[in-house]
């Protein structure tokens, strides 16, 4: 089998034909698109959530699974500058899913699609003997020309994130613990809650398509450190961040360190869905420090050299690992 | 639960959005239809097939799985007259899953794709616990206001099919039977070539659409008694259609009359993706016998009456079950 989920699209891109001149990005992106005649490219994304995989009925409620599906292909639109359109989705119901379940499911999914403005235009649904499963197709459409790629990065770009990262891998640990907590409350809620009910930032990617700002993009769905890994590879070059820098998932105004945890988080938590974009050092005064009630922050530079270097608060330099989620290798649970 | 594929459907499209302008289709049509705003509409379907399911590995070698998932994609874009264009790729591997299993799986769905001019611009990929999994997303153009729906037949319309009915189911029969046959080994090689390997109708799709032929057309998936009942269920009108004129999977030059097997697989037997379509009286003549190797046979005609009937060879007119498959109540192994 390939050993990993990079293997695996760099053997697919190469079996996969070679692309006509309506294809302006195929596999390997957050998402394909293609040219649809008219003044709008089209963009094409789907997405897997298998229950046991990317959610489980013990830690996630049904409303929380359907808006969690939809947020990963919203986010992928969001990523390339697009407006998300129309959804088709298919599930695969195990014979132990109940209707309240189904219906639950529909409503949390439903309620992010009409938010977005996304319309559910069919799908496809069969009982399937192992767990739930669940796959859902976004359309989106972006001015021609316009849509952010991964590949677009250069030496000198700065790098900047939206939101707080690690939030979400800090909910899932909450909720696996259950234990009662006498911390810090008021983190824990929003910790769960971006965890089970994140937000995509179509808004930002927008903003970003259409001012021309970003020269490559990514949404961080597996990890700060593997998307970050992925938007280098696609542009052939590396980057270097300044850990002090990333927002993690501790208060700013906690006036210490953030602990070795909360730092793992933010590099290597997945599910985010906050957006990763590079911007020429020109234009890089012009990014907002905050849009539509999200914080945007620079955290480091596009560099010539193809690696990746984490600086840490004492201003020891060391390689960054990729430690994110890889869909080959492990599941959460 | 929901008691029926049907029953979930009606339950997903009162709770779904009511649909704007630009969705000329929405759920409950082999594929859902948009408008891309310039002189061509752009078809969506995604289908889902599941090991266990739709296909097992002991009898079905991993070209076969990769050809008869997308197959069933390209015959929703051939039902609405479409051409398919794009396609991305949900594929979630069990562990048990070998490199040389994959390379078959997209050798065969990569084969099949080439020959209808479709590019695989993406998709999503996950390591699952159970059964293989794979949803295949297909796009396709037709002209502004050329596509063909379910629900456009009306009374007094003739019933067209295409092909041969009940090879598939007979196929699916020989490949689980794995006796070795003395009887008719043609046939045999035909029913199983036609269900390891079916081959969708899209040149046949466009010539209807193109021609402005058909008020509604289907394909056949889940056999002619399901299909047929959800077209007129979509048009709002019955059928009636006649035993012996129903092309099946027995030689037309056998001499003698189908063994109640043979009729039962041409009704009722899935898999087939012919298309089932409806042609105005007036226009009826204007079918060809034959279109590019496949025959095309009227079979019955469109009756106000909301009832499926079906004329015996003998005579007598009796009511016709819809016995194909629903995907909420049975898997084929």
């Amino acid at each position: 089998m390939f050993r990993s989920e990079k293997q695996f699209v760099d053997w697919l891109r190469s079996v996969a034909s070679a692309g006509s001149a309506k294809v302006k990005q195929g596999i390997g992106d957050d998402a394909a698109l293609v040219s649809a005649g008219g003044s709008k490219d089209l963009i094409l994304t789907t997405d897997l959530s298998i229950e046991g995989v990317h959610f489980t009925r013990a830690l996630h409620p049904a409303p929380a699974v359907g808006h969690r599906a939809f947020a990963r292909s919203l986010s992928d639109i969001a990523a390339m500058g697009g407006t998300p359109r129309f959804a088709l989705v298919s599930l695969g119901l195990s014979r132990q899913a109940t209707r309240a379940w189904v219906e639950g499911f529909y409503r949390g999914l439903f309620a992010l699609a009409r938010r977005h403005g996304v319309e559910v235009v069919g799908g496809d649904t069969a009982l399937v003997p192992g767990s739930i499963l669940i796959d859902i197709i976004l359309t989106g459409e972006v001015s021609r020309g316009k849509a952010i790629l991964r590949s677009g990065a250069r030496p000198g770009d700065q790098i900047f994130v939206s939101g707080r990262l690690g939030l979400s891998g800090l909910g899932l640990q909450l909720l696996k613990s259950r234990a009662k907590r006498s911390g810090n409350l008021q983190l824990a809620a929003l910790a769960v809650n971006a965890h089970s009910y994140p937000e995509p930032q179509c808004d930002l990617g927008r903003l970003l398509s259409k001012q021309g700002l970003a020269t490559a993009a990514i949404d961080i769905s597996d990890g700060l450190s593997s998307d970050l890994d992925r938007l280098c590879e696609a542009s052939g070059v590396g980057a270097r961040i300044w850990e002090n820098l990333i927002p993690g998932p501790w208060e700013p105004a906690q006036g210490r360190s953030p602990s070795r945890e909360m730092l793992r988080l933010a590099l290597h938590g997945g599910e985010d869905y906050q957006l990763l974009f590079t911007v020429p050092s020109a234009k890089a005064s012009r990014v907002p420090r905050r849009y539509r009630g999200v914080q945007l922050r620079g955290i480091g530079e596009v560099t010539r050299l193809r690696k990746l270097r984490l600086i840490r608060a004492t201003g020891k330099e060391e390689t960054l690992i990729s430690a994110g989620w890889d869909h080959f290798q492990k599941s959460k649970f």
